[in-house]
C-alpha cells in the first residue's frame, strides 16, 4: 500500500481555544491530526503549511499548496482545509490537471471542541483514498464522497451536500 | 450511491459505564453509532443484533448474523464486532462465499470512554466501502484495510496489524 | 441547609460553538449548568438573565442583576459571570451592602470546550458557600476563595490570583 | 490559608480503561487529580497510597491511611476513596478522634469516562474545606456536605443521599 501524505493547511479542523485571547485560533502544528493518529493506533505522514482560516486563504497560499502537491513524491494526498473556500482551492488544484489523487477534507466543528466530526472526515477520506484509482481532486465531508464539483458546502445548513 | 447497512453486534465499541454496577456493559441500542451519525452530520442505516461482548459470541450468534447478512437486500454491509473474535466471525462469513461486500470493524477503546478510535474505525470503513468492487469479507481497523485474512489482532499490543 | 440560587449571566462559562457562524456564542439557557447538575447527580436552582459576554456587560445589566439579587428571597447566591469584568460587577454589588452572601464565579475556558475548569469553579463555589457566615461579595476562581477585592484576574496569565 | 493535603487511595475516581485487558483498572498515580489541578489552573498537594478499589480495601489498608493522616503535619485532609466502603473508612477514622478536619470524597463515574462528577466532588470538597472550623470526619458527594454519618451511599440509586 502506497503511503498517503496529509497536508494540513489550518481551517476549523485545527482551531483551539486560547484562554488569554478568549477566542479560537489556528493550531499551526496540527496537534489534532497527531492525536487522531495516536488514538487510532496508526501513523500519518503529516506536513503543516499555511496555517490559516479558510476565509483568509489567498491565491498566494494556493500557489504554495500547489507547489507542495506537485513537488512531493506522494501520489495520494489528503488536504485538510477550511470549509468556506474548500471548493475554490479544489478548483485551483483541478485546473492544473496534476496526475495525482487529491482529497480535500476539513471540519465544521474544531477537533478540540468535539473530535467526532473532524475524526470521521479525516479517517473516511483515508478509507476512500485506499481504492481511489482515478487521478483528480475529490472532496470527502460529512459521509459524502466524490469529485470536488459534486460535494459542496450548504452554508445555511452548516454541512456539505451532494450537488444534484 | 448504494446504501450501506451497519450491523452492530455489540463489542467494546458499544460499551458504556454503568455506575450502579460499577462496570462496563454493552449498550445494545448502539447509541454510539447514532451519535457518530449525528455529529458527522449524516445518516446511517443501522441494525442492532446479538449485543454481546466478543468473547461471549457463539456459533449460534454467528448463524444469526449470517442469516441477517444473507436476507437483507443490502450488498454493502459493515459489521461492528468485538475485536477478540472478529477473525472467527470473519472466517465464518467468508466460508459461505456470499456475493456481498462485508467489512468487519470495531474498537479497542469504547466510544463512550474516548470516541476517536471507534469513530475513525467506523468512518474509515465507510470510506473504504465506497469503492470496494470485489465481493468478500474485509477487516478495517486502526488505519489498516484489507482482506479479513490479512488484518489481524495482535493481542499483546492491543491493536491490529497487517499479517506478512 | 438553605437553598442556593445560581444566577447565570452568560460569560465564557456558557459559550458554545456555532458551526454555521463558525464562532463561539453565549448559550443563554445555561445548558452547561444543567449538565453539571445532571452529571453531579444533584439539583441546582438556576436563573438565567442578561446572557452576555463579560465585555458587553453594561451598568444597565448590572442594575438588572442587582435588582434580581435584592428581590429574590434567597440569601445565598452564586453568580456565573464573564471573567474580564467580574471585578466591576462585584464592586457594583458590594457598594450596595446587601445583607446576603454572594459569590461570583465563571470560567477561562467554555464548559463545552473542556468541562473541568468551569465545573471546578462552580462546584467549589457551592462548597465554599455552605459554611459562609458573613454577608458580602466573594470571588471563587481557580481554587482561590475570598473577598472579591482579593481574588482578581491576571489577564496576561489567563487566570485568577490572590492579591497581596 | 493553610495548605490542604489530598490523599488519593484509588477508587472509581481513578479508574482508567486498559485496552489490552479490556477492563477498567485503578491508576495508582492519580493522573486524574493532577489533570484537574492543571485544567483548574491551580496546584494540589497530592499523596498516592493504597491504590485500590473500594471493595478490596482491608482494615490493614485503613490502618495505613490512619497512620498517614496522623503523621502528616497537615490539619486539613481530603481523602479520595471508593464509594462502596467510604462510610467504613470514615467510621474507622472517626473512632480515633483525630484533631484534624478530614473530608472523604470520590466518584460514581471514573474521571476518564466523564470528568464532571469526579471534578465536582473534589472541587466542592476543597471549597467546603476552606471554612470548616470543627475537627471531624466529613463526606462530600453529589452536592451534599456534612458529617460522615449523614451523607451515605444509596446503592440502588447509584448516588449519595442525606440520611434523615
Amino acid at each position: 500500500m502506497q503511503k498517503i501524505l496529509i497536508i494540513s493547511t489550518g481551517g476549523t479542523f485545527n482551531k483551539v481555544y486560547d484562554p488569554v485571547k478568549g477566542d479560537l485560533v489556528i493550531d499551526e502544528t496540527s496537534h489534532a491530526v497527531k492525536e487522531i493518529a495516536s488514538k487510532w493506533l496508526c501513523r500519518f505522514e503529516l506536513m503543516n503549511i499555511i496555517g490559516k482560516d479558510s476565509l483568509a486563504m489567498t491565491n498566494q497560499d494556493r500557489l504554495e499548496l500547489l507547489s507542495v502537491v506537485t513537488q512531493t513524491e506522494h501520489e495520494k494526498i489528503i488536504i485538510i482545509h477550511g470549509t468556506d473556500t474548500m471548493h475554490l482551492t479544489a478548483e485551483y488544484l483541478a485546473d492544473v490537471e496534476i496526475e495525482k489523487k487529491i482529497i480535500l477534507t476539513g471540519a465544521m466543528v474544531p477537533y478540540t471542541i468535539d473530535p467526532v466530526e473532524a475524526t470521521a472526515n479525516l479517517s473516511s477520506a483515508l478509507g476512500y483514498m485506499q481504492l481511489l484509482s482515478e487521478d483528480g481532486v475529490y472532496t470527502v465531508m460529512n459521509g459524502l464522497f466524490g469529485s470536488h464539483e459534486k460535494i459542496i458546502k450548504e452554508k445555511s445548513k452548516g454541512k456539505f451536500i451532494r450537488k444534484r
